[in-house]
């Protein structure tokens, strides 16, 4: 913010911190750090998750005056920035609660910003936070998310898609080192390629940097690295968001247990012993061609991934009564985060075409672009299956997407085991009905 | 309880339920009935889950002496049979928190018990607990399973295992119907054929049942019910908890998930005609063979099911500090609930050899049953993958078993992408540290 010229005043309970950090230093106390301040004040919280920051709001509330505006730029758990929202405006104060993502690259150079909170304190804070946060196409990566936690919500469930790429692009690895056997300079130039097409993103480039990057003995360090997955609890919150809005959000699902699979390592070495697989077979078919079809799928699986997570939003929005800006949401995402990537632009586009889309794979573009996919996308689970690699977020990728486009699943006989041990009702087909089996209530 | 010969005192809310219900009546109050019971008292609740029982003890709590014991026979979320335990324990009484499955005929011919909660509370209870239960091969369906919320926690894993074992069998159902396109009645063969061999279990049975069940115009019944599953929540449960113990839990998971899926039917219906599948292909293999492979896909899943939801319970036991007896966990479930099987009995003797036996799949039995089911397995989810019918909880089942036996998973690439963007550190695989690259942290 202070490069872009706004005039920033920092405090820290530890004065030492910002010492020579700025200009303008709030060295005393919070009082005095408020009384520097122009009104509306706007004061930015970067503090950790959970009490600190209902702490740091009850130690500025007495300085404050009708208007002022608190901003929450942390962590923070989505029902606590609705808390807040709630108790601020209830005395006469703005909250805003605002994902900000892009790590110190985009501290630096612009990160994504996706502030949501009390309506009035927008215009307040909008050039401030449009001029700070990254640009695509002269266009900032921030706009308004919508009301109470929404801004806190999106930001989660952003991470919970860093989750899944990241999981996506561990499998593609593993099926080009495991199954084709090759080396990781090969897999870095097949990622290189890639990033020049439809999988175009910060993570696929930086996958290949990463598979280039070399120990002094000239082996990859990737491949020294210890394969346990460390997890901060952004991808849990969303999985548990996903079971309690009861949408099928199952690739982050798979993603984060993924990750906990991976962290029991021992346990693996153990069973990697004692647990046969299927006997090694050689690929035997056109390399290049499955490579191709290997990036078909990680595109597909990456399209039901961003449709399981806007199905989300849509639906939490609808539960707790948030007008939220999709394709704002998804133009904020196209630069300054982890998950920054051109198909962030086509999934813009796709909800200013249609800003009340029911989901992606009702939109041409991503319609067409799956259609053309699945072959390929099929192949590779197929032949993943067969040499047991695992390939848990494709997999569940597909699955969805073969449940979503199935008008009859079997979820009737579920109904009728649920009927036969539990006395549940169920419910009979639209046109089925008859004297003995007569539509019933609706069981969700 | 009544009817193997204990006394019983009834008491509801309403006097009129419990009318001409039993020779002994509590019409009155809550002090007539606890005054009606012999010390030390033992007073089953059965109620609705949630608040209810806390407002239960709060009434009978000053008429309860030192010693007395308090049973709650409802579906209470496990954290608050742990809370209820110590604050009852704390004012001198004994509480039990009892999975109770089964359902109506569970509750006429004996119903599985999990009781746990006050270990000093099972000497008093214990031979009508065992008397009242389920009896397998002479065998009560109930054992004392742990401390504090453990009986309620397993009852909870239980419906989790319950939802996978259906959405197991649905999976299938849709492959027979979908993929080899056969009719209810040459289906429910199959499944009275399975009921005969590894699967034979009342899920699998009463299968048989509903699908050889017609309506008065000869259609099978199962064709007219409505494809929307309900949920009573402790699925949900079960994936919270595996997402808070961090331990994947991916069946359930994903059985959960298409219960939600099942739910937006309007939206499938639309998306069916929006979204195209891959072509129709007949299938030319040797169809017996093909059933064949599903019976064994359908047992190796289960096995993995199984797998998970006790890994899940080892992981929570460790947390919480539970003591928690496995082989008489899985002898519980053999009989009286909607689980029941042989296989079951298989589990009880895997624990009772090893009790602290580190996963099923170490297990010779399972080891041997899994390893001879793979080719099978493998080769049906593949079919299924080019035939589009989602198999979401065979092919996370397998990703899972492939992912456990796989001594390194492709999480150092995750670990390393961490590192770029995020600062987070990795560790280095033991034996590759050198001067550059040091032992770090561990990550978990």
């Amino acid at each position: 913010m202070n490069d872009k010229g706004f005039t920033v005043v920092a405090y820290n309970r530890t004065t030492s911190k910002v010492d020579h950090f700025l200009a303008n230093e709030a060295k005393g106390d919070i009082q005095e750090l408020v009384s520097k301040l122009k009104r509306p004040r706007k004061i930015v919280l970067l503090v950790k998750a959970g009490s600190a920051v209902d702490d740091f709001i009850h130690q500025l509330e007495p300085f404050l005056e009708k208007g002022d505006i608190i901003i929450d730029g942390g962590n923070s758990h989505y029902p606590d920035s609705i808390r807040r929202t709630k108790e601020l405006e209830a005395k006469g104060l703005l909250f805003v609660g605002s994902g900000v993502s892009g790590g110190e690259e985009g501290a630096r150079y612009g990160p994504s910003l996706m502030p949501g909170g009390s309506p009035a304190a927008w215009p307040a804070i909008k050039e401030i936070f449009q001029k700070t946060a990254a640009q695509v196409n002269g266009e900032p990566c921030c706009d308004w998310v919508g009301e109470t936690g929404s801004g806190h919500y999106v930001k989660m469930v952003h991470n919970g898609i860093e989750y899944g790429d990241m999981q996506l692009i561990a499998e593609a690895y593993d099926i080009l080192k495991r199954g084709l056997g090759l080396a990781e300079d090969e897999i870095a130039d097949i990622f290189l390629k890639w990033n020049k097409g439809v999988l175009d993103s910060f993570l696929i480039e930086i996958t290949a940097n990463i598979l280039k990057f070399k120990d002094d003995d000239g082996e990859p360090v990737v491949t020294k690295i210890l394969d346990k997955a460390g997890q901060k609890g952004t991808g849990k919150w969303t999985a548990i968001a996903a079971l309690d809005a009861g949408t099928a959000v199952t690739l982050i699902g798979e993603a984060v247990f993924a990750r906990c699979l991976s962290a029991i390592k021992d346990e693996r070495v153990r069973a990697s012993k004692a647990i046969a697989g299927p006997p090694k077979e050689p690929f035997r078919g056109d390399k290049q061609l499955f490579i191709d079809d290997l990036e078909q799928a990680l595109y597909a699986s990456k399209i039901i991934s961003y449709t399981q997570g806007f199905m989300l939003m849509r639906e939490t929005a609808k539960e707790v009564g948030w007008n939220l800006n999709y394709s704002g949401i998804a133009s904020m995402w196209r630069g300054g985060c982890i998950i920054k990537s051109v198909f962030l632009g086509d999934i813009t586009a796709a909800y200013q075409k249609k800003p009340d889309l029911e989901s992606l794979l009702f939109d041409d573009f991503f319609n067409k672009a799956v259609h053309k996919a699945q072959p390929g996308w099929r192949r590779v689970i197929a032949q993943a299956v067969l040499w047991g690699i695992p390939t848990p977020a494709f997999s569940t990728a597909l699955a969805f997407f073969d449940g979503y486009r199935s008008a009859i699943v079997p979820a009737n006989l579920l109904q009728a085991q649920r009927d036969y041990f539990g006395a549940h009702t169920f419910r009979v087909l639209p046109g089925k009905e008859n004297d003995k089996f007569k539509a019933g209530e609706d069981i969700r």
